[in-house]
């Protein structure tokens, strides 16, 4: 399933850093760009714009959120990375869409990496998603076109006060928020298919089960390594100090998110913990299986043996064998026969084999 | 067994944190509200009341303690939060009740969410118990009706001076303790549980004891992940120290809770391990049987086989076999089968097969 | 072997807290007492003396040290509690005798709750002292007669100076000392049986084997449980500082316990760890032998089943089998066998089976 | 593959610290020298160069970058290391090329310790660099021709003024930033390895699997070894603080260094773990079709075993058996066989063993 | 092999601390001792002398080291612990010898506990070395006679300045570096041995191949219980700062020690990690095997069983066979027989096994 974080080319190795080259962006996809401008009591709003188009508003009073989509045209993210002084380490970063999920600070603006995860054609996929927001203004880069935004967006609409009144932290925490809260569909699915696998390894193990539990939990791997940093992420914001940028008011609802990390992660462990028992009791139901094949194999086996023996000697051609001439050798054979039988099955009976 | 944890809809993704609405409620079942208005020298205790009797009840002298089961109404429920000016995001984690246990601190309030679990047709169930206190009122929300506070409401009755003239802190901690104490019986059930599949993956091997294994640790699992944030909501309550809520008699019995939670952490890890092991029990028990099993089918087969092929080797119907005329040659024939066997059986014996 | 910790009646669910009642005594035997006076100069000694007795002779001069066997009468204990103005915490946990290891400080006093462990018909037991020591006076609880306190004693009555000469802390730090030393004897005859247990598993491996080593796993883990929090009391009573009750120079010799009890720890993690390398060992070496079953089966049957194959071929009665007739046919035949019989042996040979 | 860190004389046991003799160079081969002197304006380069010639130039103005491949000449190094002060520790560690990655403080100069990864023949190779700078200058040390170095001098000769304008802090940290980047494309390569040999342990397992597999894992045990001290090298380095030797603008850039480490490091867990679930998933795969080999056995074996039997039974000589008389007895007997043999097919079908 | 650590009287248990015994002291040989007496200039030597010979000389000028082997006479031990004032607990740990390796502070002195690891007989030993030093004195003592101190021997012999000028703390320092320096060979060997057991596991597993990997587990679990306590030692003499005993240039040098110790410790985990991989491998080649073994069996029982079937169905003597009598039954049957054959290979190659 989970082919995320293995890309084709995770780095153009040896490059300076924070230098970004138009190589960098070949497998990226063109942006389009859209803007929110809001204050408590006003909203603008526009989709797919141009960058100077939405440079020009952003010049007005409010809160500005610009959100690109794509990151396949140089000249378009540096006019926007110019007009508000992002960090070249912040710019790499952004494009080179390989990073774990952190937070960072600068002296006047943080930088936000997540990694929003989706189910693609049943394989997990994680798209990063990049934040950088500073007084006033909130920049999101993603790699394609569709995210996990659409509340945020709506919140925005609907005019709520808190987020409206509130400044671009509290828009990056929503942000954040948003992308956490993508994670708990994506395992309510994986829950699904964890109950499905024990079905099968349980009443059903076929070699296909084996592969299953191997990808689950590869899949929780590679789940665990995206939720580790994004704990840690979120807790730097939480304690990110230098510039005031953070109000203490965002951070009790960054403490909110940090439990629902906390919780994906407990229920992301649990189901690793689980797909590893699985492994267990998919071998467990194997041996059992073959230990019935063996037990039906020897019971035969050891019956039918002995009295084949039998058989097989009062077929010997010999010229003078004494049984053969008797009237009643044959039932005595078959009599014979009957009592090994008998016996095998008794002490079968007794080792509870049967 | 433990379908703990795992419900239908574990959040409204993308909702806005702090928000409470109507469909949040959709699963719960209406609320009944009981009281206890109490100080050192009185006690009121009244049961199935309206919210509005009790809010009145509430402005007398004494400590106030609402019980309410049930999170159906949410209008019920926010006459409650409204009365005693409850914290947005309070309201929000008691109603969404897929919390991990946790204490927070709020300026004028303290809130702790609890998971109570229970054995429900010998399957863990949990359910959440919120408790919110402040300076002389404590709320405690439960799902469902029926829950572990009958000692506690004893203790009120019976006049207990320490339980009576203490403030909401102390009844917090009693509710607290109450709940840490129902994992006690619970885990007495799992000893047994725990013995029982021991002596069936020793003695009695089914396909059924390795699925009793795999739902034991899966049960372990469960408790083990209500228990490690338990702790440290315990240790955090001790801690806390922004209010002056919480007074220094009640940390020392806070300090005895977790010594509680910890020994029933202690259990849970020990019992944890040793399912682990008895799954290693349970193959080699299977191997050691399936060995037998091969043993006997080698000892029959390989005796047999030979002394076989010597009766098959005299059924041949050739013409000219001198061996058959021979006058002793049945009892040659017999013989040299005697030895074969006779030598097998010698082997085997110093093989210590048999 | 161990049904350590695991307790009829671990708790007196809902209980409040520091209140003990009759019922908990229940189970104990009923209290011997027995008291030490002492100071540089002097020794007093007194056996099986009733409680008055003690305690009007704890008034006068010098440290003095009061040891309970037996816990079955409360009103004994409320005396002795009473007239040294224990705790109620620290009486209910020396009642409760199903306590982790612990070191607490109150105000005057010091509470040290450790497990003593032993063999009882080859099966680990283990006993809960505590011990309450303040300015001059020290109490100890035991659940049985007989201790591993006789050093101490002996000690104590040898007259060596310091002991004899240093405070209560000392003392407690020997009675400590007593039960952490008490575990070196235990560990020995676990160490032999771990290598029993070894020699089993590699020589002779029994279905009774795994069980061993299950049970050895069991013990293990329950003395690893009993020595973690040990460790913790030896290191908080090292750091005790509220009180100027444990002195410096108690604290050397209380790193000196620490020692010890670390390399208790050192020598069950290793057993451990031992332990579960011996599961391993012991599928393998059944593994080993099975295959070494079906190698025997296999050669027996591959050989014998194509001869007696051509053997049942000339058995047959057809009319018109030409090579039935032909006076060499027998000798051919034998022939055959024996040079499939000859290939057989070879290609084993070469495949290293034999 | 991995024969890292495993050398021949890994140290001359007994050897005063901070002592070089000739015989810790004879598996050396000798040096090369190459140097770089710049500022943000002139760039001065030379190759193959003396030792003499390289010190007389460094006296010049600028930053001097010597670089030496080869460690086979005491004179050189130690011309070298007297004209920059060096210190006997780390001279010993530069020659004993079997170092753990480290960072190292010294009053007037820091060093650090790497390990270099390649792949020689599909073996992981690890070669040392030590890197030791002061103010103003940077000695760099290799075992070897040839290294990850390109990049960094490409940058020189580019004239970034980045590089060109910052001090031996920068040069250091790019050198360490080219030998971290040179994990990401051996990684690249074994992650082709990882998935190679899962297709391997899932459809065609066999006994080199096993091994591959082993091998891998023995791998990722050796670049974990290599990482985990590197990490810890990159983060004293950002924390170095004695001499302001490092500036802070550096350390931004080490914080990007050390992300890339950690990436590094995510990789090699991940990889590991998956080598391990890999072994699993190869043994069930053997188990899965050493069951299905049993079945058929199993199947053929107990169909035909009775059947024969009663072909045995009626090939007796006994000359009264009356049976053999009757017209039909052939055809009923072909029909009991018949019966049996479809009885035995329904049976296994309703074990759904076929 | 490893017998370390696991002595016959671990203790004497319920000793008084601090309290030295003759019968502690039954299983020791005599000491023999030897000293140095040195400084910058001046070098004095003397072996195999007499107590108050030692006792004597070191009451020159210069720095002294006095070295103790074997612990069997308490009289001589005594003299030298009372004329250098041996605290009592550091007296007990010298002969007690199965401390963990430790580093201890006292007001004038300072302790250290080794544990020398040797090969004896391919059998891992150790033996403790007890070092004590204060201001211009130290003492070393071992159980027996060899010891690994002879390269610190040479180089005090040697004139060396930095050894010679220094003071006991840093002849203190080469002791613990000489005796980390001895686990190198050790190691090498032991990797020796870990390549063989892995050629074995590969090629040809035997029962005994089993042992050996439990062997090394086992070793190398000692190995790293005495690795842990001596990075600890090493790391307190480090950061020892009561007394100015231990100066800044040998604190240096303490730290090259413990890179050492971390270099044999990353090496043992390495080994011990390898190790429990080559038991995996060991079971899959013995499965492996067992599979071919199998599938020998299985193809030509499967063969031969049914065309045996119809052997022995034309061997009945029933008088009515019709087939019996037709003149080319024989071939007919023969070519039936050759058709199963060939179709039951055709299967065994369509399902690979062949």
């Amino acid at each position: 399933m989970a082919r995320v974080f293995r890309r084709k080319r995770p780095h153009r190795y040896g490059a300076p850093p924070g230098d970004v080259q138009e190589e960098d962006l070949a497998e990226h996809i063109p942006p389009t760009i859209s803007m929110f401008l809001y204050d408590e009591d006003h909203l603008h709003e526009e989709r797919d714009i141009s960058v100077d188009q939405a440079l020009e508003m952003s010049n007005q009073q409010g809160t500005v959120w610009i959100n690109v989509d794509g990151l396949g045209d140089l000249e378009v993210l540096e006019s926007l990375w110019d007009a508000f002084d992002v960090h070249p380490l912040v710019r790499e970063d952004i494009v080179n869409t390989h990073q774990r999920p952190k937070f960072e600070e600068y002296p006047d603006q943080h930088f936000l990496v997540l990694q929003m995860v989706r189910l693609v054609d049943e394989e997990l996929a994680a798209e990063q998603v990049s934040v950088v927001f500073g007084e006033g203004w909130t920049l999101s880069f993603q790699e394609t076109v569709g995210d996990v935004f659409d509340p945020v967006r709506d919140r925005l609409r609907g005019g709520r006060p808190r987020i409206r009144g509130s400044g671009s932290d509290y828009l990056a925490y929503s942000l954040l928020d948003a992308v956490v809260d993508g994670f708990f569909p994506i395992l309510e699915v994986y829950g699904e298919w964890v109950e499905d696998t024990e079905h099968q390894a349980l009443d059903d193990p076929q070699e296909q089960t084996i592969e299953d539990i191997h990808e689950l939990k590869r899949d929780f791997l590679t789940l665990r390594r995206a939720l580790w940093p994004l704990r840690e992420a979120v807790n730097q914001m939480q304690r990110a100090d230098g510039t005031g940028l953070v109000s203490d008011d965002t951070r009790t609802f960054l403490r909110d998110a940090y439990d629902h990390v906390v919780r994906v992660m407990d229920m992301v462990e649990t189901y690793r913990e689980l797909s590893s028992s699985l492994a267990d009791v998919y071998y467990s139901t194997l041996s059992h299986r073959m230990n019935e094949v063996m037990k039906v194999l020897t019971i035969v086996a050891t019956i039918f043996i002995p009295i084949t023996f039998v058989a097989g000697l009062y077929g010997m051609n010999f010229e003078y064998m004494p049984e053969l001439g008797y009237r009643y050798s044959y039932f005595i054979a078959l009599g014979v026969m009957a009592a090994i039988s008998v016996g095998m099955l008794i002490m079968f009976r007794r080792r509870e084999w049967l």
